[in-house]
């Protein structure tokens, strides 16, 4: 089982996706369903290099579409680690929109998947705490009491519905 | 241009999709990021349906996978427009589960997903607003202030970051 | 093992897609063949909601495609258990198109599908009868045998080519 | 714009797919679905050989499945244009699974397709006729106007519901 | 176990693809990496037919795509083994693009790739032999020792890297 | 037009796949052609960033698979332009699997591949020349005009055939 703390490089993962007509509107423009659907793929593949393990997603933060994508741009999108529970990790991802004739790079989206590792059986099992290297990762890694404490009212409320 | 007001009737969308193998993992669930590009699909069509107009996802509420789907279950999801702003519509979608042997219906996750009217410029465009007739429709539509001001404090504290 | 007769309205499932381009030729029209895959998927849900089992496909009774369907219209699709047999299931299924900016509503096709419940082992398995409720379910019930006997003697021409 | 006669064994046209598990049931067996959207495919591709032009699928016969198709097996799908109207090609299409193991090859199902041709306006557009070269082919040729009667019938019994 | 030697004319597969959008780019032509697989997937099906049994893709020679093709043009894709060693075989597979209107028949690519039989326990299990019975088949075949030897030399040269 | 000579490191490109039922065979091994697939994907976006211009796949040069990947594995597929000619560019791309329980790293293979640079009339257009940084890249960069060399050999002796 595993016991000893994990650095945050570990799990961090990096795809590369280009946007292709199927996965795009009429205008050219991505699915934000597509963009959820890769969210989910790489932070699933970083949890399970955290955790040695596989794992289920147990919730996904809002998600704001600050930006579309368009066909032929390329998505770069980025997953890490950034707390861990007893059995969940939550996982900080980023997706951004590379137009490859200016170069330019713009933010698509940002938020918080929270991924729970599963034993053989489907029953969730411990994962090892992770931490911080850099000041970046610090700074996510603080926070994340904070995001925590906001999840739990959030769950409050629906519940109250 | 549309003006008059249209009932939540006209947007309800209802479909029903059979859990199969490649949509799942090893202990044969299904995919976070399955699901999450079925509520887009279906969201997106219920809000095509009120704008008569091309949309495109603005933004997502969290997501909270309260239970499995699990392979040879039938997930039932369902998307309504609640309310509307100029050029958006807040539209409720939910999933649910069922267990063809037992009968047994459970809830796998709901949201709120924010969907934009785009005109043939690919520029928001307005929509007509939309009104409740039942009792459980009139519940959702007067708590849609609410959410769109929680919806704007957390893009704050984001921005703020 | 089911004995009791179900009423047609337990197998009533809808579902709803969006025609995106890559089901569709370069007019823009969807193929016969995401169609007739539409049609199977939905008559398997139909009658493993009925059955409370896992179904084959037998067959499927001539299909016509009276009118084109279009990139960025909408189908919804219908299907129901209309008669059973002791293993065998009739399920009627019809697929609509509609376009979202006139709201016009167009038969695509509609056809009788057959199916069959298999059990764990893969054998045929018994099924519960149906009965209708309604008028139009009456209509479609109380043709089944003319169907059925319609279908006998196709196989019979058949087996002797 | 064609008006000699073609030849059948010009529009001929073979497929050789393998029974994967994205397209089978938990029992392994391919779906009916699957097979006919293979059947509209390769029928579209034998029509455009012969009438040198895109095409829609107008019509398909009843289909029925007489035996199952498996993992790791491989369909045979063979599709030739039989006959001819104005603007309309009736296909015959069959499919076979072949056990690798044993060589075993069984008849699936077989069916006739219609396929229209269409020109750049996306009209019905005249396609040259066909005839028939060996003993097997003018036996399918010389038994379709039978065929396209009962069409005609049966049309006239459904617009009758 | 297979003993007797087998004839080329078995393992001989062709398969018919038309190019659609969404295995195209902006210009209509399609990916290499779309005909790679139609390339791997005719092959094993081409060996498995020869061998009776699973087989993996142990390696491709390289790829030249000496003519591009394009949106509703037709791919004819052959395969058939030409040379066997203990457990592996050698199958040669073309490729060519069928323009509708003029007929005209293009070569896209050739190549050869090299398939190994696996047993139950997913080990290299020996093969049968086999002989060519046409002249063209017999060119192919006696090359096949110079072949070999080439990749042998390649995959040294790899190593030493 | 770009002229000046551009860092390898501008077109270094990463991506993370997770290995999926769907794209492998029954001992759960992934199919060569699905990871054919990917190498010529992301050798097109690493041209891509390189050329600021769409781009087709010229060559491949031989692929051999020097060890499966299984489901549940991770792989790690790299690209970089190493050297340039007129209007092409020679890929570099390597595709190691991860086992996330042992963290084992393995090779799966690696190969070049050349992509062609094309403008808005889908012709051959210049690309800049590309330099290395690290003493690795010097040493890829460094034999391109005996992988060049050697290309055009084959060629030859194809052409001879
Ligand atoms: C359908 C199938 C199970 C029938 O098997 P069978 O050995 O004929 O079994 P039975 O004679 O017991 O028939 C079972 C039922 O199927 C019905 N049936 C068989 N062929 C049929 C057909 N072509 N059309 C309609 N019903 C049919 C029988 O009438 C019987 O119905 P009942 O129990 O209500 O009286 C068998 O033909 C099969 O496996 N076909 C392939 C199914 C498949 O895999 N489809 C997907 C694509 S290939
Ligand atoms: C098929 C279609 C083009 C026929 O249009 P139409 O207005 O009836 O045109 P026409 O009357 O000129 O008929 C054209 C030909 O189609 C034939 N046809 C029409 N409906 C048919 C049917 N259900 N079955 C067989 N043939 C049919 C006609 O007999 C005629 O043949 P001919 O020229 O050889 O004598 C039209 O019904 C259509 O667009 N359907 C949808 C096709 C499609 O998109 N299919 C994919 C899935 S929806
Ligand atoms: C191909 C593979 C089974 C060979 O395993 P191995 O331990 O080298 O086994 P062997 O030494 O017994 O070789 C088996 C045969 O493969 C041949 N072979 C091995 N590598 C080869 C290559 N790169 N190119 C051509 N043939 C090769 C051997 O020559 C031998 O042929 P023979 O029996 O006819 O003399 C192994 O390398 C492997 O599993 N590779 C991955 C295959 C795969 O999963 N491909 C899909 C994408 S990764
Ligand atoms: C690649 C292609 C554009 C080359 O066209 P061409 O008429 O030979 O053009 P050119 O002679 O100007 O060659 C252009 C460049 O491609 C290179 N090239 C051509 N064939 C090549 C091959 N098989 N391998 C490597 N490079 C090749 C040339 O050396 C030249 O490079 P340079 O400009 O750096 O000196 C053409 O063969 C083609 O369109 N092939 C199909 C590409 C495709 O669609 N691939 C996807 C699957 S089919």
């Amino acid at each position: 089982m595993p016991i000893e703390a994990i650095p945050m490089s570990q799990s961090r993962t990096k795809t590369t996706k280009l946007v292709m007509p199927p996965n795009t509107n009429h205008h050219g423009t991505i699915f934000g369903g597509q963009v959820l659907s890769y969210l989910d793929e790489i932070s699933a593949i970083a949890a399970m290099k955290h955790a040695g393990a596989a794992v289920v997603t147990a919730s996904i933060d809002s998600v704001d579409f600050v930006s579309p994508a368009r066909v032929g741009e390329v998505l770069e999108i980025e997953a890490v680690v950034v707390s861990t529970g007893r059995t969940s990790m939550e996982v900080f991802v980023s997706v951004h929109s590379i137009d490859l004739l200016s170069n330019a790079r713009k933010l698509t989206t940002e938020s918080f998947v929270t991924m729970v590792a599963m034993d053989e059986e489907n029953k969730p099992t411990p994962v090892a705490p992770v931490y911080p290297e850099t000041k970046s990762e610090k700074a996510l890694f603080d926070k994340a009491p904070a995001r925590r404490a906001n999840r739990k009212e959030r769950m409050a409320i629906k519940n109250g519905i």
